[in-house]
């Protein structure tokens, strides 16, 4: 997929909405327990409800991992499911010497047939070029996460006073380009947001972290939104969790275009 | 596995060697291909002819995960054949938030039954902290990897010319302690060794980027080993791989072999 591809849709559905598919069997509605695959059919049925205002979908691999093999035929599955011209992402943080990123990058780009992985930086570059080298296909480098663990490496200083996320950022941007690259950039703090559009003013930000707040979402389009509006800001729990009831669809629904409100005003005041 | 218990074994076996189980499909000897289920039963010829020499067994994930959902059934197969007595590593670099290291720390632990499991630092103390909660169940935290990569970020230095990888240790080792955290330390410089020795006494390390050659593995000894021997050295391609033929089994034998009778004299002067 292009990033041309990629605004498209985001033109199509005035939306930038990346929704996270992390379901955990004990946690999905009471109704579904009997189905014989539940998470398949929640799955199913939460794509339904969000695919008019959805972009990109982006699975975590620990969820299905948790759940065995098996686990991993649900992921496939739930990947044939969606149509073609939304953007998937195996939400994996893998990384590994040479020979090995490459397996993986075999497992989640053939095998699977995800569009993009994300992956950790730490390995350095050997790490993270094997991923580069599937056409249409997409590394998500980890920059700077939102969780609280983001200031124990992330944010550690050099001489110079830069910290190791902006290095990453520099260093890993020549690997690749704007056509094979994104990153992920938490919401936490907006001003990191404004630091990382400065380094890679081209680039694709996946942006988690973000709630429902209005707020939030309209300060990280501010200081991340660009010309192709570069930005895919995803809910996972916010939206897929809406209601632990029989209406788990349609809450998700309304939330996924409560989301797609936002957005499309956003788009039509910085993009 | 306490750390006692580890020791036991490699007094038994006069050897800290750890073989790692990464089969790749189109590598194994043309023999095999015709079996139901090449990559176990080369798995499993492998660990007959190591068991006496290897103290661990370290199958790296991608190599399981590039066959789709089969791979994870022959991991599992391969996991169950292992005797309980021997120390075994899911090498798979996860990482991630709390809530989702949990569900790879209960992947790993509790439906493979995996020993131990590799993490990568970047996201911090609380995407680690998750997979300590496990009695008996070890990190193996990445510090100083082995590949060209590892120059990009580990050994970056900050104000006080302190590289990052010294940092991730002097973080990281009051997450946990020597009976649940170990570090990945790669063997290509002995000064490294020396450095993590002092910061980490106690901690057994995990070395990849041994080879064959007596010397520098006598030199990771010497710089890396203590009073509990403190090292689980490891080779992959050069024992799994020691023979593209029908004596596949024979040469992984005697490559293990000739390993542990270096490591034997290391125990003896070292140890």
């Amino acid at each position: 997929m292009t990033s041309k591809e990629i605004f498209a849709e985001i033109k199509k559905k005035r939306s930038f909405l990346c929704v996270g598919l992390d379901p955990v069997l004990e946690k999905l509605p009471r109704h579904l327990q009997k189905e014989k695959d539940p998470v398949y059919v929640f799955n199913k049925i939460i794509i339904d409800q969000t695919i008019d205002q959805a972009v990109a979908y982006k699975p975590n691999l620990a969820f299905y991992e948790a759940m065995g093999p098996k686990g991993l035929d649900i992921l496939q599955k739930t990947l044939e499911y969606l149509p073609a011209d939304v953007f998937t992402i195996a939400d994996a943080k893998r990384g590994d010497i040479g020979n090995t990123s490459s397996l993986y990058a075999r497992a989640f780009f053939e095998k699977m047939n995800f569009d993009a992985i994300t992956v950790a930086p730490y390995m350095g570059e050997d790490s993270v070029t094997p991923f580069l080298k599937f056409d249409g296909k997409w590394v998500i480098l980890l920059a700077l996460t939102s969780n609280q663990g983001s200031q124990d490496f992330q944010m550690i200083t050099d001489e110079k006073q830069k910290p190791l996320f902006v290095t990453v950022l520099e260093k890993s941007k020549v690997w690749g380009n704007s056509e094979n690259m994104m990153y992920v950039v938490g919401a936490t703090r907006v001003s990191h947001i404004q630091t990382v559009r400065q380094l890679v003013p081209d680039h694709f930000l996946l942006v988690p972290g973000v709630g429902a707040q209005g707020g939030s979402l309209e300060e990280v389009a501010r200081a991340g939104m660009n010309a192709q509006c570069g930005l895919l800001v995803n809910s996972s729990r916010g939206i897929i969790y809406a209601s632990s009831g029989e209406d788990f669809g349609l809450a998700a629904k309304k939330e996924a275009q409560s989301l797609q409100v936002a957005m499309e005003e956003l788009l039509n005041t910085y993009c």
